[in-house]
């Protein structure tokens, strides 16, 4: 396996997603996870404990020479402070999506950054999906022909916390921008405007924060080819995530995935097992490939993608379906 | 079988419809095919020995008492004086979409025969098949709770020729229609505005007509309910016609339907049928039980639905999609 | 449609299997049921009414020049004087399955008839399903290599009254007959021996028939292909009709046909609809397709099949199964 | 996690399904790999510097009071005397499938171990595959009623070298037995005979081993319950691995798992991906969940299922189905 030293991760944040890369990178045979960084000490220690990490502060992590990239897995307000100080000491970085919520700060790091070497990797992690990233190259390959129209259907399972719906950003940043990321990936060519519809059908709270939970947004591009997405903060039988991509030549689609293949036949029905419920069971192994995708990008084998300019592109279509709720028609992204 | 006498139908049209029609009529043990019109003199006699009835002129059949019901088939342009004339005759009319691709004829239509009591019937013949229809009741029964997102998707095999084009009424009074009919069907509430984002990717002779081929309309309802309807005039693995409905408690879907269900699995991959190529068969069903429906409402047992006041509301909100495609936002429907 | 006479058929039975061919008799442009015969008057009145035929004692059927088809339907224990009658008259004749529940019955059936000109059709309708006549053609094509294994699955909704099994023949000569017919219809070789294994787990009343109602056949080839065949006379979901043919380059698989492809997504499961509870609604497509291949048999594009020897070899084998259940083991075919 | 020590495991064997196993023993906090044994040393010392390992002869494993487990994972004659020594010194085995192929040899272990508290596990790997213990879960709920006909059908992507062949013990006992296996788990009643049909198809090498490589099975309980296994050596499409249980109220089925739910449709067809290929991707998930078993039954939490005399059993049916092939018939297995 590993025939050299195992790359050394610094693993900002101990929560429910640092945990998930933290095995990750344990479990692969080129990493280590070398320190654990969370300001919930009791987090951090067990996680730590887990991996056969250390706790430290997170400027030990900067400053230690031998730490060879940064995961930033922590609270969103933190994540463009912490992608600046990694890229800026020269480790290479992977930050769980966004960058930010301000497009203004996105840019700043972007700019900051702007001469930085190291490699920056931005966690939309659908792209890993063995499913959506087969499609992709299906489609690059040209098995359905000329691409015309991308339709990504994304559905949570239950809406989040009020207190999370505060600071999320707001439906478009918070969970659209998956769908808006995965329609570019597919796509192949920039957006030029995009007009969204949107209610708040689903709850209460996210009504009373001002924002919406049932959405539909088209993208439209220079070429005439098109992505619709549509959204729901609930899907009473779980997680649901479709993709078509309707070509020329035929159609590529993915189907939910329900955690087994049992079928229950009756008299009332043919009863078969709902979608996973959720992201973390349902791109399990999207994780996986994702974090060997960053592997490869540690060992130089290829260029990290996507990037932080995919981060900002969706933000700004995010934007500005926030922008097309309030004029009512298409906004346009040049 | 028919205890009485079978109901007399008049056939006006004897072409591709005409002929699925006059077959379903002949077939039905309470009616018969007694006349057939059609200004194609080798098609009237063709059609009508094959089902046994009389080839005459139009004239002749509204002045005949003995005839119950008139099912027009004709070219576009002919229905609405034809309606017209039936209704006020006093016969029962079964006509086929579209009434007329103007709104303002559409209207005069309306008012013209506001006071005949005689049943009408549109042919949007989606609304019977068994799956669309099964599907219709468990919303309404509440199977999925609130209905929140409606999606319809619909693609044509192949796009028309370009002479069809050219009086089609484009895209949206052609063929979406049909969808914007099965959006209302299942939303159970009327949309105040549309939008609609469209190219002309698929056919040279379309975007010479200034049509457009490939579309994304969003119907809001007051309540913030919507629908979403992606159109394709060209998909190459066959007419794709699906539903679904997204609710408080659930989902209902449709998906297409292969002619038949065998699976070739061979190292290459897992391989099944396409679907039905187009309208014909994948209608047949639905054919047969929109022939039903108008049986039941000849003898009373329920009244005619969809009516030309589903027509007038379908054609409102295609006409604010060309409406919008020039604004580039919602148009209102109110 | 049809340029000349229409094909004139006596159609002897008016129950539920009479009334179905005699419908799609009626719809078939070649073809019309001229005579009607049925000992139980009113049925036979009924039916011919629907279409238009006339009531006659079988008589009348075999004496008229005119008559150039006879359709069997009638009671098992009549079918094989029919036949003869029919054949030896010189009409061809469409037979309901089985010729006789006795191998000795048909035997004679054969040889006296041996000299016929005029075709004789068996109805074994499933060989007339699209999916199976599909994957026929295909095995035939050699899309799969050489068959290896052939796999029936056959179970019908619920057991059948009391009275109907004391005259059936019994499981493997009234219900396997058809799985084993599809078996030979697919392995494209005899077996030269088969192995049966059975119980009573269904119901009472068949074990006090001293019948069973659930098993499991084993048919093997000389060239060591073999057919597996389960049979239960209960699915309480339905007809449970699947075919798979294994071969050395991959399998064809048939599945179940539910009403609609409506799918209910609701938290405690993903619901389909239940496959077509019976042989009837299930196999109303083949039937028509048999009947085509009826016609196109008395126009003379292609000779009858199956025919009479397949029914000879079919209860052979279901006489061979019986003769297994006492022996406990293979039962030889030669 | 893990609040106590983990327990520590001996890892005897490091090829292919030792990979397997030390990984999900490595990644499991309750379990460490101690002690890694194999006679070929290159691959013992990989395989423990990937899980910090230490390499020991078979001996110090014994003796050690500190190792909690032994897993064995090596060639399968060696299989008989490890897990004597492991149960004699005390300590939990967990041994891949079979014990020995010689029905005396399994006798004398399970004889011999009698006395042994130790538990002890035989690999049985497909009973923890999520599908398929859900479905015994389902089954033993009794969701379906009473069983009545279990199928199993299993066919392996390629034949095996010849080499592997010789030593096998062949068909049944190499592979059938898991299916063996699978019908005794789902039928809930021991089989009191077993009737064997089969040929060699697939292989000339197999051919030349006088084994089989095609084959159907059927297991007849004193209830009348049955199952029926059928099995080819050879599917060119991927592991078929289905299961299903028919019983008085409905049926239970699993369908292979194809590697994502990527459609392609195109106009010749709708293609998806197909079935994982073998069974180390397929049982991914059962190695794991057995893995949890074997910890969960080191715990004290429950008793270890399958054991020794599952093996046992199953191995007595591969034999009666072997004198099944010479005499044609059910052998009894009372």
């Amino acid at each position: 396996m590993a025939a050299n030293k195992p790359f050394r991760i610094a693993l900002i944040g101990a929560g429910r997603i640092g945990k998930v890369h933290g095995m990750n990178i344990h479990q692969h045979p080129d990493t280590v996870v070398h320190y654990v960084v969370d300001p919930h000490a009791p987090s951090a220690a067990a996680l730590a404990e887990t991996l056969g990490a250390t706790v430290v502060d997170p400027d030990v992590v900067f400053a230690d020479d031998d730490v060879d990239a940064v995961v930033i897995c922590s609270a969103t307000p933190t994540h463009s402070d912490l992608i600046e100080k990694g890229l800026l000491s020269g480790k290479a970085v992977f930050c769980e999506k966004p960058i930010d919520l301000s497009i203004e700060r996105v840019n700043a790091v972007l700019e900051k950054t702007r001469d930085c070497t190291a490699p920056f990797l931005l966690g939309f992690n659908r792209r890993f999906d063995p499913a959506a990233a087969a499609m992709q190259e299906r489609v690059r390959a040209g098995d359905i022909g000329d691409v015309e129209l991308v339709t990504v259907i994304s559905k949570d399972p239950e809406p989040p916390p009020a207190e999370y719906v505060r600071v999320s950003g707001g439906l478009f940043r918070d969970m659209t921008i998956h769908d808006i990321d995965m329609a570019r990936f597919m796509l192949g060519e920039e957006p030029i405007s995009v007009v969204a519809t949107a209610s708040a059908l689903v709850s209460q709270e996210i009504a009373d924060e001002n924002d919406v939970d049932t959405a539909c947004l088209t993208l439209l591009c220079e070429s005439g080819k098109m992505a619709v997405i549509t959204n729901s903060r609930r899907a009473s039988f779980g997680y649901d995530q479709r993709i078509e991509v309707h070509g020329s030549l035929g159609s590529l689609r993915t189907d939910n995935v329900p955690s087994t293949t049992l079928v229950l036949e009756r008299a009332e029905g043919v009863r078969r097992e709902t979608p996973m419920h959720f992201f973390i069971e349902r791109y399990e192994q999207a994780y996986k490939y994702e974090w060997q995708h960053f592997v490869d990008v540690l060992k130089g084998d290829c260029p990290a993608s996507p990037t932080g300019v995919d981060g900002q592109k969706a933000l700004l279509i995010a934007d500005a379906a926030y922008e097309s709720l309030k004029t009512g028609g298409h906004v346009s992204l040049r």
